[in-house]
């Protein structure tokens, strides 16, 4: 335990991973949950995405909820685009960076996407062409930890496509367990690999996202992809239950004497706003029971 | 990860824990759910609790479960017991070990059993009295992470606590994180303190369970109890959700090369039993998806 991280990064998910396989909720609402996510603290949030309307209806209106946001200085609202139309739009609608993904399996990107791991690479170079100069971009690599259909995937190769999106202009790396196939062993592998500079993106699909961001933070990684409640998981990969809550996250950082500029009492509060939204109880148990110090309270006679 | 046991013992505590706060399920399915377990590979079986069938009615029929078993050869059938006539009882019924039970809380002690812990630790004199000389006692310390009514309770006091129970005759002990209130930081404390030559007893309330675990594999304990499906919880502590998984732990260790003499796919057939005898879904995410090498089907075209 001494070696971990005295501080760690949060990119707040939940407005789109944590949303998109939801009901659509207004607008309107999409913004208020935005802004009672920065008023908890976090300071970069994943807002929306630019993808096509049809294929997931709960991320429309994606340029009219950003016009709504009351922005905060020092606050990164960053948009998820599938390609260069979405990039445009996303550069428009005023966004402070993007996210961009590309399948560390041939057949998940195929079923995904309909696009083979090289076409991807070669949209985010296109994406990069078109506004790397002026915005910076996440490569978000899918199924990093293995793929539902071709099983383990080597770390290395997984590795050497994160290092062709940088050399393509990527500015940062995540790494995301699409389908909740991580284990401790296989994060501190990757890592090993590639180096604490990435960030985590876990899934709750084998209940086992918090005990993989520890092992993270072990190996010395700084950032984490978080949705509020839990909410999440892709609309395309059977059974990706959930994100790694923030809640959880925020609960064990905050015992653990690591900073997160995050008030977990206020993100409660921001949970119980999402549950409402949403309209059913969101996935996190730290939201159903609140922190350890909060006590029983005292009976009377 | 180089510091992690090379094998780790389980105590199955499904048939008593995970079914107590069930409605009662007939003595003739809880013998068959305890043989499906041995069948998984699992040594050491919580079978029943010899409590007041009015105070836990789905405990009653204790001596009728054990009549039933067909008993495996190398297996430990072990019972809770809370007082000297449940000692008595379980001794005739043929257990071959007890749990005993004390609060590191007081208040959560007189809550609980209607006792102090001073009481509650003179009882566990006299059941070893009773039987310590022809049965192995494993005590028990509940609340050991912290109580919902005191908060924080010092680690030296916990294991003072424990050192008394091991020099009145108890032969091992274990520490419960009763209402979930346990975090790597506070596992790793409370090792330093003890020695590693305890068991575990993990909650879900916040969904800490595995990342304790883990921690607790870190700091080299080799003993943690699990019951099948993550079913459980105290009926009498508000929001314990559920024990650490049996299938969580064996999924976590089994890709951590550590040795449990547990089958897994066994494991997930017992899991499925379980939630037909208890008619609901079991809380453990790895029986609902399965280990991550359980690839998707190949579809046809």
């Amino acid at each position: 335990m001494t070696g971990l991280p005295r501080a760690i990064r949060l990119r707040e998910v939940g407005p789109r991973d944590g949303l998109q396989a939801e009901p659509p909720i207004a607008p309107a609402n999409r913004a208020r949950l935005i802004e009672a996510l920065t008023g908890a603290g976090l300071r970069e949030i994943e807002a929306v995405s630019f993808v096509s309307p049809k294929a997931v209806p709960s991320m429309a209106g994606a340029a009219e909820v950003l016009g709504l946001v009351e922005r905060v200085p020092g606050v990164s609202y960053v948009a998820l685009v599938p390609n260069q139309r979405g990039a445009e739009l996303a550069f428009d609608a005023g966004v402070d960076g993007l996210s961009v993904t590309v399948s560390a399996s041939e057949a998940y990107s195929q079923k995904n996407v309909h696009m083979s791991v090289d076409e991807s690479v070669a949209e985010v170079g296109q994406i990069v062409t078109l506004v790397g100069a002026r915005l910076p971009i996440d490569a978000v690599v899918s199924c990093a930890f293995g793929s539902p259909y071709e099983g383990d995937l080597s770390p290395s190769e997984v590795d050497r496509l994160g290092r062709r999106l940088l050399d393509l202009g990527a500015t940062s790396l995540t790494y995301a367990d699409t389908t909740g196939m991580a284990t401790p062993r296989l994060v501190h592998g990757l890592v090993e690999r590639t180096g604490p500079h990435i960030g985590l993106h876990l899934h709750e699909t084998r209940g086992t996202a918090l005990v993989n961001a520890y092992a993270g933070l072990e190996a010395g990684v700084i950032r984490f992809d978080t949705s509020i409640g839990g909410l999440g998981g892709s609309p395309f990969a059977a059974g990706a239950a959930g994100n790694l809550a923030t809640e959880d996250i925020v609960y064990l950082c905050s015992d653990l004497g690591i900073t997160m500029g995050v008030d977990l009492d206020g993100l409660l509060a921001v949970s119980a706003l999402v549950a409402s939204l949403v309209g059913h109880a969101v996935p996190s148990r730290v939201a159903a029971a609140g922190p350890r110090w909060r006590l029983a309270a005292a009976e009377g006679v």
